[in-house]
């Protein structure tokens, strides 16, 4: 495949590894290199990014930084929270909401600048490569794809180290840089690597560089109000902000409240289990104020059948199959599900506990305490009950009559 | 039918309410009442229940007060937190897991004393009568049922009083005791009414029985290790108890930190929404723990079809449905699953938060670092992940050069 | 609730039983009576209705009959088929998917007259009265139902002829009327009671009446074709009719070859089993013939996906829930997925058989030959299947070394 | 890889290609091979096998020639059909289940040989390939595995005739032998490739090998009974055979009566479409009749859960995950449901048709016709019925009442 590239986007982040790989793709593959960038709320500079680039040889008119905060949030993760997707009990699915956005916005790129083949970071045995591939081909089955983790023989630190002193590429530690591998966005930061690769070792305490701890945040709880449109978060203390906005403002209350740390073993998509730790402050409460006002709003039924599919959504998006029909058919059931998700939740932030503290929706509230105090009225007539039980027991009485035992 | 019984087995706490059922099924059905009162953990003495069943005519040899307090955690508890079982992604199901073992044990005393009928003081708007009910005719489908709240007219507290005044049952309010409607097992403690019946408006401190409040929990965290052999906790701290020794011991750890209380509205199986709140300390860790243990060992399609599956069995439970095929059926899928599952958690309580720091299985974790750095190491060979990725996208790149678009 | 009633609308056959609901009604309820009449396609003429209602002392403007047979094909059989709905693996829900459209007619018809109730003729016993009554109250929570067969105490067939005989209705028997209970529309025909109450015993050949038995059916083959858009069947042999007039004709075909006799044991939602037997000939052939066009235009996990949620969706419908939050989320999901399934499919009938002879589409089939060969091709590299089998084995091969053993 | 083998257990049928595989590992890999040919009904005579593979140079006391036809109906058949499996809505899963018996007999004989590789003859686009794989690695992760093809280049007919020619092994075409791509065992036949590749073409007549066509099948009907213990076939016609035996008499009766052809296009777990042309007699009756004993034996929930779950056990089973924690949890559940499927159930073969014309169990039926009629009865009170619908409408009259509108 070598000779046959003649154009790449590369995904660029403007740090050690991709600038490794950019270069590695001007040596190997001898084509022109394309960077793209993206601002989906990770918290850093991108102009540092197009200057590395330009020092790397690229052309300014090669290089693409787009800011995709209100896509990201609005599009990927606002359907996604619809769903109250968490993945094994627990993941959030931070990192994999964010790579179908990259993807597809690499394939556009690609397709722009008549470009034959896209290229990311992301290693060989994690399950990023697999949600960008999948991404690229779902928009362009006819890109290449040139992952540089499992083709070059640049397997461990040192070589990598070795490479880039040899190519010019500054390898000079940034101050404050984690050691640890990690990734972020608007709705979360993850770390992997070194102590948590003995899932009975303790995370340190200053691995975790968004929220406070629980023991450090204030000792006075606040309170704050959200309020939701068709199951989308749309403003919070009345105060109405843009997705990204809205998402920001949360991980600033969530990360003063000590709220949203995580720490799991997961399965990954090609197999293997791996430890990883997460901050999700806004996600963390916005999970808990969404199923809030679907606890007033929603139909029984519609709400089980949600949680029912939950688990295969949230497989899908682990597994970076958001561009899917799968994915299009759950989220049109899902979407139906909404239209009456509207109201206000209160909730009490506490040194790492969101607690509900008030739910109320002026018009689709589907609460009505006369249904539910033992005094009799209008609509529920208590001899009902009777019927009710009988005949779902009925299976039950006829297997007994016939013998049958539990 | 109310000549038709001879002989009733009523399920009695010994206070009020019961009490006046008790009287109301020897004026009304005119025949001769058992009371049955067990113990699953819900923390009152029993013997007052002996004196008032004697005060109310009862013959010694028709009360019965059994210990089901290991019989509850073991077969009932035990079994569900091996499905991981939340309800409406918050509810522990504390309540919903006690009533079956009460119904059955009653279907028992009646079989053993001959009685034709059983009775509850489960009103007819709730998920109890039901519960109750199907445990009934699960166990013996001939039994006739009185459901006393079904039936009377005396369908108001002042009404309630009044009865129970004019047949001399002591009304007087037991100091300390709560104004709330309440249910206590091993498991949980529950609430319901009064100011709860307006779910914008915030339970009262005061309201919470068990656990500190988050604010007064202690400012030291502690931390604890549990430990499992297939999927059921058998030690805390080393310290091996039994089953009911272990949650009490697991409530009193979880009561300290403030942890388990959940205020949520959920919807009942009659087709209402209630708001309840709940305590469940120990449920609360024992949950996270055994999240903790199974992410270590055991198989991720293992873990993923529980997870599927784990709303269905949920709403089994809630719904009165645990002594079904269904459930059955479900619980041996569940169990097949635990089989390896053995080891030991580390979590650290503090203020409200359960978090996990440490895990691990001497013989049956399927972790393994090695697979997950991004060296190479001999089981996983990188160059895999291609095909992989490649044929998992087969379907959208056909697609794709077919025309389709996402 | 007698004297409450002040108007009804009755679902009125025109027939015995229904006549003498008419007659009960207003003489036990004392009140003005409307009939409605449905033309879904039962193959009865319904001025005989009209006359017969006249006859009872309706006056002209409280008789409706109404021709729903294009509806009733195009938003409830067509939708349904959609999602290759069966229940319990054999019913194709014929008598089910009728219901619901009665029940919002006549709900309709109730609010432009101003009539505040509605009666149908449904046993106590059976699934329709609840299909009639959730599809009422889902469009008219405010509406009284009367259901006589639950009420009054003609509760055998000799009870019933007096009461007839009493209030002057004719009670001779038509000539040719199956002495079988039965219920017919554009989908199906059904039969119950008499010697089917005994499951181990055979139907009799007289009782079928839409089909030719197998063994009476031409012993020449016949080769249709239907051709598909979104998912619905839009001609025959290329020509395009109305949905009525399409499944009128596959009901012709199916027919005359001796297609769809079903003979089962089905579950009822109230709890009992009986024994059923079916006559659904053009369904028998759209079911085969959707399947077929799927199977070379639908994404394979689109399809998993609707294999793994039908039996939900014909449990919804079975059970009387067509109009509720969660069919419609379903039917959400079921419609994303049928927007390429486009395309012809020819079939050939032969004595009770459908065969699929062959399926093409010309711009949305996912089928390529080219894939499948074991020569090789551009798209798929055999070497692939290599990395997809070994990470798709990964775990085992983990779990194994850790001696984990089958 | 080549130079680590020192020996390998080779699938082998005594065919020309898994002969030209014998040959070619023993030239690339230069290693010892031992022929492992199972018996799994697939109705050819294996003593040719022996023959050939001596020819070959395979020394005798590396020749595995095993009868796994109990095994494989005992084992694999009959708890598949527990499950009433269908992959797609049609395929009975005839080739998918007997891979896994295969996969474990090789890897159990490389264990008692000392082999270190295994190898087969499935191409590198098909779903055979996994399923051995993944067979071999559940039972021996240390196991190596070639795949001839998809490490060769005799990727073409011609290449493949060469090198036979070359390295002497006999090409001439066994007289009768079909162009077809074939499998058989004992639960099925079937077909891929030529014509069939185009899935709007006809397959032809001649292809068949194992049924009569519907049309050439006798005039005459045959009632056949099947007896059922735990959903296993225990006897046909009250003759008690061993399970091979059993599904050995029911192809017979199957064939003779033209009875389980099939032609369908599939979607294959490694990403693409193929059209597969199937003969299952014995099987289609099997399954048929397995629902008719479960409608009469079974409760409505087991019953319901099963169906729900059926499409993923089936997917299990096609893609190749027999031997997987999830297969033998959803196992578990579907055994946990079979104890009470005991009983007779008779059967009318005639021209591909399999109707049930009778059902019966002596001590585990549930069905009884005193429930169903529309008379009274003591078990079932029809105003039982006006509480039971009332409450399963409430959330819809709660929601009408708020003026949500369907």
């Amino acid at each position: 495949m070598k000779d046959k590239v003649k154009k790449v986007v590369l995904a660029y982040s403007g740090g050690l590894d991709t600038s490794i790989i950019l270069k590695w793709l001007q040596d190997e593959y001898n084509c022109e290199v394309l960077t793209f960038t993206a601002d989906i709320g990770q918290g850093e500079e991108l102009e540092p990014a197009r200057l590395k680039a330009l020092s790397l040889g690229i052309k300014e008119e090669n290089i693409f930084i787009k800011d995709l905060k209100d896509e990201f949030v609005k599009d990927y993760v606002f359907p996604m929270f619809r769903a109250n997707a968490i993945y094994e009990g627990e993941y959030l699915l931070g990192t994999s909401i964010a790579r179908p956005l990259i993807a597809k916005t690499q394939a556009q790129i690609a397709l722009q600048t008549g470009a034959d083949a896209v290229s990311h970071g992301a290693t060989g045995k994690g399950n990023d490569q697999v949600r960008f591939e999948l991404g690229y081909l779902a928009f362009n089955p006819d890109l290449k794809i040139i992952a540089p983790w499992r083709e070059w023989d640049l397997n461990s630190r040192e070589k990598l180290l070795a490479y880039a002193a040899k190519h010019g590429i500054d390898i000079s530690k940034k101050k404050g840089k984690s050691p640890y591998s990690m990734d972020a966005n608007l709705l979360h930061i993850s770390y992997e690597g070194l102590v948590l690769e003995d899932p009975a070792a303790r995370a340190e305490d200053e691995m975790w560089r968004w929220t406070k701890s629980p023991k450090e945040a204030p000792n006075e709880s606040q309170i704050i109000e959200l309020e939701f449109k068709k199951g989308d978060l749309v403003a919070i203390d009345d105060e109405f902000l843009s997705p990204a906005g809205l998402l920001a403002k949360l991980n600033e209350l969530g990360a003063k409240h000590g709220i949203g740390r995580l720490d799991i073993v997961e399965n990954r998509f090609v197999g293997m289990k791996s430890r990883g730790c997460y901050e999700t402050p806004g996600g963390t409460i916005l999970l808990k104020a969404h199923r809030a006002i679907e606890s007033i709003t929603l139909d029984r039924e519609a709400a089980h059948l949600k949680d029912e599919l939950m688990p295969k959504y949230a497989h899908l998006i682990y597994n970076g199959f958001w561009f899917s029909p799968e994915r299009l058919m759950l989220q049109a059931l899902i979407d139906e599900s909404q239209k009456c998700v509207n109201g206000k939740v209160r909730l009490e932030l506490y040194k790492g506990n969101v607690m509900v503290v008030g739910r109320e929706s002026a018009n689709d509230s589907l609460f009505n305490a006369a249904f539910c105090t033992f005094e009799e009225d209008e609509v529920y007539n208590q001899k009902d009950a009777e019927g009710f039980i009988k005949l779902n027991a009925l299976r039950f009485i006829i297997a007994g009559k016939n013998g049958r035992k539990f």
